[in-house]
């Protein structure tokens, strides 16, 4: 299931308020990344694009130490390379901000494939850097030490738990200045035309 | 009891933390709203009135359909429009932040029939749209999910906790950067008086 | 609403899992009182009967010295009195143990009194002569402040949060081995029904 | 990689305290599954088997309705089915023992099929029944709520955490009267040996 | 300041609930240790003595190789043998129980020098050959990792806190089956015969 | 031990991200301290200096009255006197954030003395005051009541935790935009020679 143009571009429109109302409407009352807000604060501008994602497991010593860096097919940077364009990037850390999910370059990196914005329950190190690039980014805290110390990547696109939310491969993920939602995939046509006609609704009103 | 101009004046000029140590001296240690700060962030203004309280418990699915917002007795919209001119809302959230506990239409609301401010313990939606209005709000985090999804308005103005402070019914509520603190009602003109002093004091030695 | 000797006969034989199951199907998810087990541990038997609860916001120092227990008309003293014969009393506090919700003195006048068990989101004071009572009680662990360190009694039958579940008065308690669950009052003989008869199933395929 | 009869043999007479201080001694710090216990309590029998893992996101509403327990393919099923004989089944509930990891049916067809027990860091449903099992079974607390509440199963034998410990399908999973520990695969029999001498010559000086 | 007999004699005889209750007359809230219990359960009998203290901070990995263990210098070595006669020790632990702040041994070592009893509120290892100990430990649960894992033993007898609560040496502990309880140490003959007369009245109503 | 110049100004250009980085090369993964970060937000300029540190024990209420304040011989008066120049003061709360470390007074008197910052791992009062000081000072949260609610100061420079890290007198206290972390004395040359490179070189990759 891809995302439409037309859709994408209807919920860069709406507030993840909006979504998790209509949401709510059928049945879905667990689809907010509880405990995550954007790098750097509010900037006014929404990130949308399906999720591709990127799980951890806790780190053995053993297998985490600093050479694993060097490895281009280590998940966490061939992930980075396969993230498709228009995709975010969303990351299972397990809630635990005690050391980074990603730093500022392989965040960059993403920015520069043309992805659409990345997302983990954890923290990010490097986070002015990352709060000063285009692309939106959403995490827990700052949290300064190397992934190795706390994470492993062990999976690219699998079903995940980010925030205490599900996130299924392909699902429709909407970040704006209060957090992020994820629409499951066979309804983002739907909800985006919904939100956008409850969004001028509330506005007319307003 | 009415809240005198005099001491709300008074209290318009006095920070949380002096407020704190006067009602330490009087034996009251737990009077500060735990875990809140205000939506938006610091602003150099206070937020003073008399406490209108809303009492919230878990939203039991049955009874919290989202056509429950067309009822116009609900307690939350009830509330919205009984409380005092000059007055704060406080609601008890539970502390729970997973839901909101309102957003910016209520909050605008009370802010057009001319409430002081509203305080809960969990987090509002719309946090952006609430930042930028003229009324202080204070609360955990953002939160979009509407209120439906964990929080069910049972009661007005009865006492009620709210992030681990006890909040009575007209007991003076402030707030500054820092947070929020609530004065028994019986003290608020002494408090104030004693602060006024207090942080002239301060200032002088400064 | 009252609960019929039958629908209590037949919840005195079936476990909270098959209740929460039964709930489940008809869209309640969130009726267990999270984190609360049996005071002294599994006896076997099981609790029930229609709630009537008690509510406490954080205590206030100068509203709760040492005199208000000679006070009969305190909240507390008079729930401990009014609580129905049959009834469970369900305690909402806060979810905070550091101070205790009630002791022995106060369970076991409910006790002699016919009550049918007690349940707190807090802990219980004199726990070990507790749990040698033939009344159930559930908490989230032992606690030997007195409560007035922590707690006062506002109200007593009103609609309360207890464990993170809704608990509206008259709501049927049913406590096991377990923990406990909270069916809503006009579902119990139905819920009394469908699991007697899901328990009989299940002892049968075993 | 397989569990030799020798090395399990070994492995049922030592502590999981003597097995930390060991892979201590090798780099390995957090191999101790936090926060789980046995369910029922002590009884001085060990649990030792390789792991076989099951993975769990957080259940989203519409793909979790009560059918789900008909279908023979589910993952949850499917791993009851698909554990090897003598292993332990080993669960990511993601520390969430608000709804349960499994119930009574399940703990007990993984024993008649000859698995050698169960560790959950959520908590189990139908806990007195498990209890009385043969079969060792750790979990947090116990949960009555089923497990399509919170949990819903995705993977069977991938790496996962499970109580902020790593477990890697094959690693081998020891359980005492205190709690699990997870030994990496390669180091089993190397730990097993050492841990046989400690503890011999801590009896010899006690 | 000596603990006399005749009031160690009496705390022998009261409970930690009435003794928070003699001390909350005196405005002192905070003298329970939370969240500890006595290791293997309720057994009716009391542990008294004057506290000794140990504290530690978190472990360093170049401070703490498993060779520490060797020094009989140690602060943690050290302190086990220096707490006196009839003292218990009382180890704050930063209430992080992921290792643990000691094990059977050095609390086999403490009750043969005749020491009354030893608190942390972290875990113990080898709690199951430490509830069979005729001296009484408390805790907040078991823990195997070791204790260079997570802890640096680094001051003997200074004031800490343990389980939220301050403990200065010297302090009369007290623990029964539902916790421990700190009475300063002026303090202890006034509330040991005030607790006894406290007791007695309560028997004679019940 | 003391902290060169040029160490020193290496320290001010490099960030909390590569110092743990280089920490971890060296097996030292719990440096980082937890959860805080600078009071008033990023500015782009580095604390550096090493550490003088202040104990906090829970405080007792009879041994902390108000007029506590006006004895100079008090740690926490003689602490801020006794920091030596270009020294960051390090204060274990116990990451207890519910009542001030400090204020703005002690904050401002540590910055016109030439001390370098102050960390807590509790909050500071007055945060709007601290916030507009040249002096980089870190917390979890703002905390308006005054420290004598919670916190009793007892030691001056001695071996603390903050944040879950361990804190030894003289090892050097690095903070940025993300928080702050502590490299061992005997370290502290060659880390800010390694950092300096890892930082060009990232610098010219970039």
């Amino acid at each position: 299931m891809t995302l439409s143009a037309d859709t994408r571009a209807k919920l860069m429109t709406v507030s993840t308020a909006t979504i998790a109302t209509a949401l709510f409407k059928r049945g879905l009352r667990n689809q907010m990344i509880q405990g995550v807000g954007p790098v750097g604060g509010p900037n006014g501008s929404n990130m949308v694009g399906p999720a591709y994602t990127l799980r951890y497991i806790p780190a053995r010593e053993d297998l985490n130490p600093i050479t694993v860096f060097q490895d281009p097919t280590h998940p966490q940077r061939a992930g980075v390379e396969a993230c498709p364009v228009g995709a975010v990037m969303v990351i299972d850390s397990r809630k635990d901000p005690r050391a980074a999910s990603a730093g500022s370059i392989l965040v960059t990196r993403l920015m520069v494939r043309g992805c659409a914005g990345i997302v983990t329950d954890g923290g990010f190190r490097d986070s002015p850097e990352i709060a000063a690039l285009s692309m939106r980014a959403y995490h827990a805290r700052p949290s300064a030490p190397t992934n190795l110390t706390c994470h492993q990547a062990v999976d690219l696109n699998v079903p995940i738990g980010c925030g205490d939310a599900p996130v299924w491969p392909g699902d429709v993920i909407v970040g704006d200045d209060e957090g992020v939602i994820v629409i499951p995939a066979h309804l983002a046509d739907e909800i985006a035309h919904e939100t956008v006609e409850m969004t001028a609704f509330e506005d007319f009103v307003t």
